[in-house]
């Protein structure tokens, strides 16, 4: 089934187009199949949030792009799924941030490196680190191929964006001295805690939001930003997103029933 | 890895399981992509439960397997994932409660429709229903292709069984005066709340625990199983393995932070 066989009068019909979305990068060879259990997993968390961007969602994007903003060596993180679903974004992320692209898989192959490079091309990127001999440097105490990065962009930078993430990776980069953003639909694992900032939102959502929060956060001053950057609490931020998160569950089973 | 050379003492050794025989099911044209998606949000709702069985789905359990054997046409719908998932116990389930095997697919292929009936037939089942020209009839107002079923089946049956299901066919076929049995481990689902007898569990463990009860059931008389389909209470079920979910991701909030 392609996105546009989907019947527009599903009721989950956004949900099933981002589902084709992905499948066609499965297809690509841009997505592993573990991808595509790990995006369910993610579609599970967005459905109990009710697919939408909560108020603390927003105030964490602001926050990480603020972070972005005010980082001397800013990093964005790139991989499979996250090509797949915001390439476009992604790209225009970068741009507006001035941080690089990394590319950083779990499941590595020359291969899926390159078709992910050509993707990022595609939507105009110019300047894509950690594909094939680019990824020089190793980050300790990692045991997947999550390690090799780029001596250029992830290993010296000094905040790197990471989406869809596993949560040994954040603790090393944490642990590494690296102000760490993740986008992480599920407020309970441990790259949402290990991060500095934590936007507990779908990716789809989450990137053009930071893309639009760059843009009105460049009006001030970057005193002001840090600010922003500064005073956000991420375990306040998440116990708020877990409470919207038990709410939403008692309010819809009273609903339901 | 394969499934034989899992330790077993593994402490997310069932999950492990789980995941191979699905993407051996993914690799033998079983299971489509949008299976494995549908699988990740499955292992989110499964990993929420602690990957267990919890008193009210035991329940349930008995309540489904009590109203297969009190019903005059009982029909079991088989998709990909419940194929590569449990074929062989579906097969068993088929066999103890008299109830036929029919193959329905939201992403039908011919091809796929063969690969599951050569599925089932391996796990000793004959007569399987559903599959080309013997998906004759139509259940209304369903735009996808699960609408095709099978005039000898899931048609004229007065229950159907369900496995990992889209909400839209469940309450068709309760429109249409059958009882549906749900195997839907996410209690907040239009289908857990559509169908007559809903099971939250995941389906490894809920075939499996049919089969027993069906097997135990058999010792009573027709009148005292009758009996136990009736008084089960679906939405008094729910709302206690929605209590059983809120507590739990209560408890893991409480413990991260």
């Amino acid at each position: 089934m392609d996105e546009e066989t989907i019947p527009p009068d599903h009721p989950r019909y956004w949900s099933l187009v981002i589902r084709e979305r992905l499948v066609r990068g499965f297809r690509n060879g841009i997505v592993v199949p573990q991808g595509l259990i790990a995006h369910g997993r993610g579609e599970a968390f967005d459905y109990i949030l009710g697919e939408e961007t909560h108020p603390p969602a927003r105030e964490a994007t602001k926050a990480a792009a603020a972070l972005l903003l005010v980082s001397q060596n800013p990093v964005i993180s790139v991989n499979g799924n996250s090509a797949a679903l915001a390439a476009s974004e992604l790209v225009k992320l970068s741009q507006i941030s001035n941080a690089k692209l990394e590319v950083n898989l779990f499941h590595r192959s020359r291969e899926r490196e390159e078709r992910i490079l050509s993707r990022l091309r595609e939507e105009g990127a110019d300047n894509i680190l950690g594909v094939g001999e680019d990824a020089d440097a190793i980050i300790p105490d990692i045991s997947s191929m999550r390690r090799k990065v780029s001596s250029r962009g992830i290993y010296r930078a000094d905040t790197v964006l990471v989406a869809i993430e596993d949560g040994d990776r954040t603790e090393s980069l944490v642990k590494m001295g690296k102000k760490v953003i993740a986008i992480d639909i599920n407020p309970f694992s441990r790259t949402a805690r290990y991060a500095t900032v934590t936007i507990v939102d779908n990716i789809i959502r989450a990137i053009p939001n930071l893309v639009k929060e760059c843009e009105e956060l460049r009006h001030l001053s970057l005193e002001e930003i840090r600010c922003i950057a500064e005073r956000f609490d991420n375990e306040a931020n998440l116990c708020n997103m877990v409470a919207i998160i038990l709410r939403r569950l008692e309010k819809i089973a009273q609903q339901g029933f």
